[in-house]
């Protein structure tokens, strides 16, 4: 059973500021503003409270000299005054009632003073308030405009140019822990720019009382979240962790970038966080365990987000690769092979259906249909949406790749196909990841079409094997513990719904 | 010793299209089209032939009913005749005096129809015509505005839309030699996108002549070009590639991305190329022997290149680090341990002067100076340009990774300080190698300020420290053949240069 205060981090009715400020580069300030605007846009439906016993108005809000003054409940306050005030702020929350508290502030244990951090946390235990941090970012909500990032929006530049600096991602179903502020902020410009909705930002810094675990353990039961993602630099309580963690990846997917792999990267670690890393080994074995795919770095963590959000796990480690570039598709392979995937010939039935096309006609004379099936560069689109008909239809491949490079002069319209593709592949249970190559006008188009119809396309055919082979594990991973057609028959009820 | 009617591929003062065409898809009409427009754009100083015996007039210019009846001297032939025309092609460009021919004609070797390559072949050299292809894209010379490659550079989408579809790279420094026609097209599509300008394409195709080899040799004179890429799939003569590519290395980078590594991979490019793979060790040491640093996907070919064509190689494995993200920090320390690269604790003079500027106030109280530098969240522009100068000056580490997440509020303007960070690095010649992360204006704004101003900057740490581990692989090369110190010398005058 999850606390049901940490609801009140995500989905507050009133949010209280405590340590509002007037001078606009503070995060008291910033905060404050963003949480004001979003209210204003709708977006935010709690109220927002700020106090400051040295202020009688900031924006033109009425600002309170307690959270005591406050005349209405408060179910989650920010924290941005300085270390040697947090633990009296928290002796305020408590009469006040407040049972969750964001704790911006930085200069605890990550810089040595455990005692100090020791002595906030004792405090918010005795009256049952949960803390997330300190020296953290805290949290941004999509759904409901909780949004305590200290960061702008925009920058402005020594020439004048105002320019987005930090942007929030839309709405979606990917929701992000991270143990590293920087790395999360980073991320969510990444989303943004991927078009990765996301449902629940949260960073949980120097992780004093809230943990990934409790959080992992609360987002299961989260109806706007289907993939977790962790950046993580040190788990410390590693049973309970494989204990939980299992339990919710049996429902949905977590995928976690873990840091401080090497003895290098230990130290830089430990050196800013103060967390020991341990062993890599000793985590990689946790999250085999746990049914955690790892990403290896920042881009497949996110390459794989998209992949899970959308598409089924796969029922075998078969793939099937349609081609309109030879070369791609031998790229294609090799990643497979090397991933431990299969690309096996076609002998059967599809192979048969794809060589009577030929024989007709309709597939060029010169392209191998052995798998990849390589379409060459006299591919059509209707080539295209044909063979990966068949390739879905077929019991020789559980996944299919599909390569169309838009180039090819019989793809008049590379972005009709993509919709078109996405369409076909709607109605079968295997999951499709696609490719085109480039920045072009075109290659953005194509697959952002992909994207947006629930297909997960890339620039690379490497990268979108690789996560492919993140559905294959997973689908390994629900199989052994008997719920791969539960979990299959969920993310397609999901996609109808969509 | 190169043959010299290699440069008439690349700088002809005329050229014939042979099998120049009416309709508006075929090859034969937008290569001759692609020909005139660069020719009245000023791109193209050469002269612009069409032979078809069956038209007088195509895009409002004469077209000759054989190359013999052409009034001028011809230096380049593009072939787009049916594959049982190309024989007796090759005679008329025999008799006429044509010693360059660039074959776009599919329905040779690649299908079996070796016996017909082979007369082509034979056919050639009677006259002392050099071939490239056929069955290739052919030439795209940025520099000279030769251009067969037969893709227009837009398509029209069902909806009306006219869409940039196979954008040609800006003019540069980058030559990319390749067996795949589809990889070489998406490339450039690559390239484009991520502003690494071009010096030649060169599709090689069947390889029937002209193959990579020789290109390479002939490229290692060519002024434009300071950075080779290759793509292969298979070499046929691994001692001649050791033999001629190893003294190519000792002055300009080879930066290569074979296919076909694994079993299901070479029989993917045998079926496409009908060229046998070989074992993939085999090639590993046939590049590590011939200098060769090996790419192990698309991506990291152009995140490779990028780096190469500004920055010196490095003259050791230590690297220094610096960030104002903890976590980005770590990312690229786990990286570099894990490429065999070392990112030393800084224990002498750099140390001492860091603690200095610590001391003094002007470091942040909690930033972290053994290496990772880090500058935290309260980092400054000031703090990043001083760091990276003291690192720069520091004997202990031979290169720098500049992390400037551009989120942080004490960088009000990441663009001017990317430029201030590449004035510095300028004055030294350790290679550095620059990374802001996500897609937002600002980090695409910023990454672009370092990259135009020659230090190449990458979206992941991952990235970065993976062609900056090229760079130092380099190194170690050319230092073993006794030629580092000579080899720096030149990059370092090209960049005072350029």
């Amino acid at each position: 059973m999850t606390d049901p205060n940490l609801e009140k981090f995500f989905n507050p009715e009133s949010i209280a500021v405590i340590g509002a400020s007037r001078e606009e580069e503070k995060p008291g300030h910033v905060i404050f503003k963003i949480l004001l605007e979003n209210r204003k846009r709708g977006l935010l439906k709690a109220r927002v409270y700020g106090v400051n016993p040295k202020a009688d108005y900031i924006l033109g809000e009425k600002i309170y000299p307690s959270v005591s003054a406050i005349p209405d409940n408060v179910d989650l306050a920010v924290i941005v005054v300085p270390a040697n005030l947090v633990e009296s702020a928290m002796e305020d929350l408590g009469k006040k009632g407040v049972r969750a508290a964001i704790v911006i502030t930085a200069g605890f244990s990550e810089i040595g003073n455990v005692e100090l951090e020791r002595r906030v946390v004792d405090k918010a235990k005795k009256f049952g308030i949960r803390i997330m941090g300190p020296n953290c970012v805290g949290v941004f909500s999509a759904w409901s405009g909780v949004d305590t990032i200290f960061l702008p929006y925009t920058k402005v530049l020594g020439d004048g140019r105002e320019v987005l600096s930090a942007p929030r991602p839309e709405k979606g179903y990917v929701a992000l822990i991270s143990q590293s502020g920087a790395v999360g902020t980073a991320a969510l410009d990444y989303m943004s720019g991927e078009g990765i909705g996301l449902s629940h930002f949260i960073s949980v810094g120097n992780k004093a009382d809230v943990d990934e675990v409790e959080l992992i353990e609360f987002l299961k039961n989260d109806p706007r979240t289907r993939v977790i993602l962790l950046y993580v630099e040190n788990i410390k309580e590693g049973r309970k962790f494989i204990d939980i963690v299992s339990e919710v990846t049996k429902e949905k997917p977590v995928i976690a970038l873990k840091a401080g792999r090497t003895a290098a990267g230990k130290r830089a670690a430990a050196s800013h966080t103060a967390a020991i890393a341990g062993v890599d080994e000793i985590y990689d074995a946790a999250f085999r365990r746990a049914g955690v795919i790892r990403a290896n770095d920042i881009e497949e963590l996110f390459d794989l987000a998209k992949a899970f959000v959308k598409q089924p796990p796969a029922r075998g480690n078969r793939i099937g690769i349609i081609t309109d570039g030879g070369g791609a598709g031998v790229m294609a392979t090799d990643m497979a092979e090397m991933l431990g995937l299969r690309v096996p010939e076609l002998k059967g039935e599809a192979r048969e259906k794809l060589e009577e096309l030929k024989d007709k006609g309709f597939l060029p004379k010169y392209s191998q249909l052995s798998n990849p099936v390589d379409l060459t560069g006299s591919a059509t689109s209707e080539m295209f949406v044909e063979s990966t008909r068949i390739l879905l239809e077929s019991d020789e491949v559980d996944a299919v790749v599909i390569l169309a490079l838009h180039q090819v002069p019989g793809i008049p319209d590379p972005v009709a196909l993509a919709r078109e593709i996405a369409g076909i592949a709607k109605n079968y249970d295997k999951p499709v990841v696609a490719v085109d190559t480039g920045w072009s006008e075109t290659a953005i188009l194509e697959r952002r079409e992909f994207d947006i119809n629930g297909i997960p396309a890339y620039p690379t055919p490497e990268r979108a094997v690789k996560s492919l082979a993140g559905l294959i594990r997973y689908g390994e991973y629900l199989s052994r513990k008997g719920v791969l057609d539960r979990y299959v028959e969920g993310i397609l009820r999901l996609r109808a719904r969509d």
